[in-house]
């Protein structure tokens, strides 16, 4: 009844369907996990799942994990393919767990991942510090709250494509993530492309793709 | 004085600094294209310009190229080299000028580029239709305005990253675009990635990033 | 005191006044509960009542039901004349309270209710499988958040009113349910008309209006 | 090249496509007109055109008209079936551009129209009026700026669907229709639906579909 | 420190400053409504107050009063002078709260006061019911959420002013309150002014400046 | 047909209708107006008129008149009673228009109007100065763009009805008015209402309204 | 890794780097405060702290202190260096835990500190009265809810600069503080800056790099 | 009448009234330029003036000059004594016009000004390479339109108090500054502070007061 999964989607994609926890019963994500964890062999992605959901889904699946920070849910397993590099940049410690939904959607997704986290642009020397580093990525994911400003720093050092995710980070005139966005989408760097409000699941997915382009390492 | 060329982006960025003339005065345009011009034998962009810039650029530059569609001021060197394929879709017919926007700055970037035009939702069988030639592109940028519903329905038939383009198009409760923009950021397709309203520049660099680390055809 | 009943309804409207109960106390559920139900041989309808109100209800009124997913109270009697068929199509499983809320709707106003669940635009196949049975409605109900992209597919593809339902499924820049919303608002295809954001019940009543039009089956 | 035109649509949705000129060139629609003109031999409607447009349209469709109230082209066909009646009701004088969009849109369609105009509830005796002549009409449209009040009492007093129309008529803190639009979408009556600020020809096309159900007379 | 209080505004507006109680501790409440009852022999407000600010005070100020549903906090003389009547009109049972503030406001600043609740525009007749005792009024407040259409229908009706109060009731797009608020600032009638969402204090307070001009009885 | 004057109006609401003149052609205004001058031998108010239009209606109307400052078009009596006194302030030049619009509705309505304009509170002494002036009216007008503090300031100074007027003046986050509308409805003073953005006829009919329950002079 | 402390910070801006800790667990601030506490001998202040959270850098850092109104967690040495004095105006009781914010960093940080508080702009004789007080300040905070009018009419009367800090404070149309934000961003007065809503310390860390440039004293 | 000018402003403020001349007519203003320079013997300011304006005001103040860039109309006298450093920053060509506006008022109100233009974030090299020039200024003005970045990377590299200025700059989601305006009050630099959108003479101005205070040199 209520969930047709698109057992297809592994066809169309080349990743199986993910499920998005959040509005959803714990029996529902439980069975849609059970599901899926039948219909297929490779690694699933459950985002913003709660510890609850976790322990219904442990019953079915045995090898299901849990990252409480990004409030992950996955089945993983080891034989994971790896290729180049994706580098997942944030701005303060606040934005970890939207920058570690990002970077484990890239690991389950098959990438090797950078993370350099807590380089804000109020010290910029911590970032600059970092550009090498960050040069070898093939995608740059940046995540930041509050003005949103670190997307166009990077994205004036480095000649990849960056995915910038706006966080809800802030208080105030940040309007839950508003501020960061509409700076991320009005860069005056080249070459930066935007996701919605504490999307890491979603910049995660498009840097699989992209880097995916370059080929196996 | 006014302007600080940032002559080294090409080194930095593989690409010089585009001029986005909006906002310039005539002169102002005029001088910065010479400028560029003189300093690099690389193809030059310049975004949202006008007739009137483009005669005062031909003076100095006598190979500008004008395209009223789009509104691009261009120095163009035919010897460009040629990469893998950047696919543009677009909506409706009023939005073609974001959509040649983003397809020429992707041919002057080195991309082959495939135009579907005029395959908006509520005729989804004109989508379907082209399902194959789009797949065939590493990466595609679907521009639409009004709902924006078009990078959901084509993320979530293609493996490649696709950058969306939310236009102006539209009138009442779109304001100016707004309605397109949210929808695109919000897809329920993984893959996609937003710029700002109208931006057809910014997804065509993006897009060529991306489609050179595709490599060479 | 506080409650002017509007008796006249039923005959304005072809349906008694229904009870919007989110906002009230629970003995003023229970109160206008009892007294529509005494004023009344039809069946009587409470949307967004809470459990507890519901008990308080039952103890006035025995024969009254209620549905935890859409949080509907009911007097429902079984001798209802059947017309002819609405369907209510919803994109995801977090959509499910608002649909039912409109199919409840619909079928205690007298109408045949085809559901068809879960089929968002991200899989276009698994709703292009059920167009025949679409088409066999007078009027369709789609249920949407996110993006609201389902309204414009389903409407491009049917010559029957579609009435599309925003949902505050979603986050970040779904803001509650304005992008939802805006995007049905700006559908670019003929024949939809919305209603506010999780409105199923405003859905259901149109719906059931329009239906009564094509006459009984 | 830039217009795949959708033929097909008259067989899915009993009516070819309808022209959105705005945005379009001159060129453009001339030359879309001409096409569906010369594929269909049934009603053609262009929407938001300007007498310019009209003009180059007549060179290669002679019997083309244009209101210029409603910025409407049309080609009209004298033997267009008669069904029963849709109602138009207005506010405000300011508001007879929307009315007539709507208006010529179901009389194109083949329906009956009732215009009541000018019928604000400042006065709503005028509206009382009116009511057994409201009443007699199988669906309803109510076009309204300004604070958009009129559909909810219209739509409290018959028991037939509503289409409201808010219009961007009004200032200050009207925000070019929004105040309407917002509040039509909370309506406190039932059975009304809304469509987007000053889509007097939306509103007419989904009259159409709902009268259509009630059959010819 | 923390609270310099305004002895001086009896002399200067008439009445003894009010106590916004939201936002302040238990204990700031308390030690303010002591100061004030200690200062003046006059009647006494602190609004938005908790059932728990009112334990608190009642040690103070024995005969101090507490309304639940409007969280009105009191010192009330019984003999307070009485002026012409102030009607308080209410849209739906959940605008309650607010319609009350506004009314003991106006009981407590010496008005006489006529309540008539629950005349929701979707019924008409249930206002038309009481235009005449309306109009016996020197002044209405007219209480509504959702499309906050009331005002403008009250308006068109009598000839006095009519102090139009938004409430945050709706859901979805009212956008708690903002929707009413809109609407009833673009009213068509003429005469009505508005404050702001759930200030039925507001009302009161101007309400009882208005009918104190026109005298006593 | 297109206008359903209400000339039952002056019955109801003491003044006849007003003629809303922006947004008709002026045809339609120069026939309502005509209307209007036979059915009734009162004052006659044209809001928001050209100076075209003036020319069109003084043509049928001769002693019609015509304020461009508040774009005013007028029918004037000389034996209009004389009523207590309104005050108009506004804190700038720029805002003379609405003030205008303000303080003339008062005086065509039967009021004495004392204009105190250019008192900002940007030097606050400039108003402290007219305390005593604005003190002896029954109600007081208050006009004003850019951060709208005016109301608050007089409203904590005297006991009177303030009927505050945001204006359009300003630019950046001033959007159009939106900023002093805000400030106003959260005034902290008591006794303050508020009318639309630029509403100057708005406030100056509910100041007549309020004014006339003080009687005659 | 997830925290890259900017020691640096200290020698580029002449203060160590402040922690924000909301958002942050609380082992994170532990861990933070101990580590700057570590490497520096100079004050060190955590914003919007909770009490766990200071009991947790108690057991790393015995001398910290904590104030539950501003809710700020503070190293303080005696020793500080005293610069001019910086005045703190706020408009009403709710504004005091942002207000004790601004002026607590400022003492931190070295600075004189004056509060005036409770000086609303409806008894603006309150704030008059202080004049010559405020005036002796070489930086004036303000800081006000609601409308925010406060900081106009104070930067109407001195010659120093004013820094502006809406606050959450108000309800309905004040959109948790918008509305002050945009009355004080519109202010008509000369010499006001502002920062984010409830930035208290943002305030006053501006107010105390400005005080620094008048000298020591 | 129409305006009150302050000329005690010179007394409180230490600078003569300000001539905002936008939506004042070319008469009022070539009135009051006429009054402050006979009343004053010091430097006149006039902000967003035309050259109209400016020809009509030469006529009697035959000194007066006009700077079209920031259509700043002013008096000047050469012996104004000369303070401490402003810099003025900016991001882009575009941005000119406001930067202008601030640092002209700079120059009026007698303080030494460095003009640092075109450096956006996307090449912070630009930037980096004159952070010893910045440094050595007493306050900085920071122009920026689009993402408004520059002062949050700017603030991190200074000690001295920022005062950002958005501009209009940009298109789509920049709504006309407020995307800069957002960014910049939600900078995770401290010591910056904000004035409204393209609100030049305001940062010129509170710059001034600021400089003062560090005496002159
Ligand atoms: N249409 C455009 N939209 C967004 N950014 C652009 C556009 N055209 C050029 N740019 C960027 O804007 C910068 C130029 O800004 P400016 O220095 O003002 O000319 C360049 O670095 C470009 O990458
Ligand atoms: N979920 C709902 N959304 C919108 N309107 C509703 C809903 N449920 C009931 N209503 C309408 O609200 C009115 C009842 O309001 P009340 O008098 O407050 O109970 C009824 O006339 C219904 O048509
Ligand atoms: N400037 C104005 N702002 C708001 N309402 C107005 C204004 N001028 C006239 N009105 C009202 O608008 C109605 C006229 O609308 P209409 O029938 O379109 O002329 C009258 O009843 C007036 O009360
Ligand atoms: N209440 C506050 N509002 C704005 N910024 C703050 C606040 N408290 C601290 N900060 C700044 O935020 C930065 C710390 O961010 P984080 O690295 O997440 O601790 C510091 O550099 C502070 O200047
Ligand atoms: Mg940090
Ligand atoms: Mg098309
Ligand atoms: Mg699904
Ligand atoms: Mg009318
Ligand atoms: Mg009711
Ligand atoms: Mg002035
Ligand atoms: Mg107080
Ligand atoms: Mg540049």
């Amino acid at each position: 009844g209520y969930a047709k999964i698109d057992y297809h989607r592994h066809l169309r994609k080349g990743f199986p369907e993910v499920i998005f926890c959040q509005g959803k019963t714990v029996e529902q994500v439980a069975e849609i996990f059970k599901r899926l964890s039948r219909a297929s062999d490779t690694n699933i992605i459950g985002t913003r799942a709660s510890e609850e959901m976790f322990q219904a889904v442990k019953k079915h699946v045995p090898g299901a994990e849990y990252d409480a920070m990004s409030k992950m849910l996955m089945r993983r397993f080891s034989n994971t393919a790896k290729r180049g590099k994706v580098c997942v940049c944030s701005a303060g410690t606040a934005d970890l767990p939207v920058a570690e939904e990002a970077a484990l959607t890239c690991e389950l997704m098959g990438n090797h991942v950078e993370r350099i986290y807590d380089t804000g642009v109020a010290g910029i020397h911590r970032l600059l510090d970092q550009v090498d580093k960050i040069s070898q990525a093939n995608v740059i994911i940046v995540v930041a709250g509050m003005e949103g400003a670190l997307p166009s720093v990077v994205g004036g050092l480095v000649d990849k494509p960056v995915i910038a995710v706006p966080t809800s980070v802030g208080y105030g005139a940040s309007f839950h993530g508003l501020a960061a966005l509409l700076g991320m989408l009005n860069s005056c760097a080249s070459g930066v492309t935007v996701v919605n409000i504490d999307n890491g699941f979603g910049a995660g997915y498009a840097a699989s793709l992209i880097n995916k382009l370059a080929g196996d390492q």
